[in-house]
């Protein structure tokens, strides 16, 4: 089926309101980063984004909603790259090497983005966050489940699957929280480190003094 | 040298100026916690412990010194509590195993606080963080030294002493994030889990394929 071709005033006016809600996205995340979700006002947003208050609500209804999407497109962006991820990987071993390495720089590269999301969680409408939580639910799952197939495999060894997803992404969100982009690593250096201490934690071909 | 006893007059304001700068730093940590550093006024403040906004300056003079306070009290009781971890520790495997039990218990447990601690250190003044900044670095080293000792006496094999230090601390600083206190484990049962994932993370007793 073929779609009519808009006229091309409105084509225009799509590509000017995109280009505007990510100019506003952009200041809301910077303003969110520096003054906290709860410190920002509507005002500070609109002058950071050079816009009036009245063109903000024209975008968005309420901050809240800014901080839903800027919260949505990271995590969608992360169970999306985990996904990828596990889906090119030839065996467990290598995707758990490979979706840490990755989730890792993803969160030493968009610090400042996943501090907010994280950080700001408790701002969102219940909906909204039940929303993130799904998400964030279905990526932990992907990881759990890549444990378990290795476990399965014979590959891994781990008491706590569940429990042991949780620590292999903690490691990446905590990344977020330190990392300086002046130290002495890369995104790539801690994700090719951290991949490395991730096939030591899900017991790859180890014999423990444990038994 | 014996001290000259304090009229009783004066010893009854002491006690009392100590429970009112406890009650302003507990409604401080509550308010915080809710609505976010810049997000809580001094009135807010002021309600949240049944005070004027007088007697809350005559007690602090910022906002950012109950911040302070809050954030220094925290650091120093983890600092103090690997500290003494490590010390009652007869090896580097029990140290390390120990230190992220208590570590990992102690942020599920005080969870709110260290939230606050950690998603606001970016709202203290550059003196005040250095001050944190020092603390959280004398931890880390600890936790470092202990890696580097291990693999001195051959129980542990890592890459790299700094980023492993690092990743167990990220465990536990990222449990404050995710633990629930109805949730299927108590901050013992995750403290225990995770101080078994530890010893693999420092290559305690085991032969990794990469040799």
């Amino acid at each position: 089926m073929t779609r009519a071709t808009p006229p091309t005033g409105s084509v225009r006016a799509n590509v000017k309101g995109r280009q505007t809600r990510e100019r506003l996205l952009e200041a809301a995340l910077r303003s969110f980063a520096t003054a906290g979700f709860h410190g920002t006002s509507t005002r500070d947003l609109a002058s950071a984004a050079g816009m009036s208050p009245a063109a903000v609500y024209a975008y968005y209804g309420t901050k809240e909603e800014l901080l839903f999407e800027i919260s949505l497109s990271g995590h969608t962006e992360v169970l999306e790259l985990v996904s990828t991820t596990i889906d090119a990987a030839h065996s467990s071993v290598d995707g758990i090497a490979a979706v840490v390495r990755e989730f890792v720089a993803w969160h030493a590269r968009f610090r400042t983005q996943a501090r907010v999301v994280q950080y700001e969680m408790a701002a969102l409408t219940n909906d909204h966050r039940e929303a993130i939580t799904g998400i964030r639910r279905e990526t932990q799952r992907l990881v759990r489940d890549l444990i378990a197939e290795g476990v399965a495999s014979g590959d891994f060894h781990v008491d706590n699957a569940n429990l042991t997803a949780l620590a292999l992404l903690s490691l990446g969100i905590d990344v977020a929280r330190w990392y300086r982009p002046d130290g002495a690593w890369s995104p790539e250096d801690v994700g090719e480190n951290y991949s490395a201490i991730a096939l030591r934690m899900v017991g790859w071909g180890q014999v423990t003094p444990q038994g």
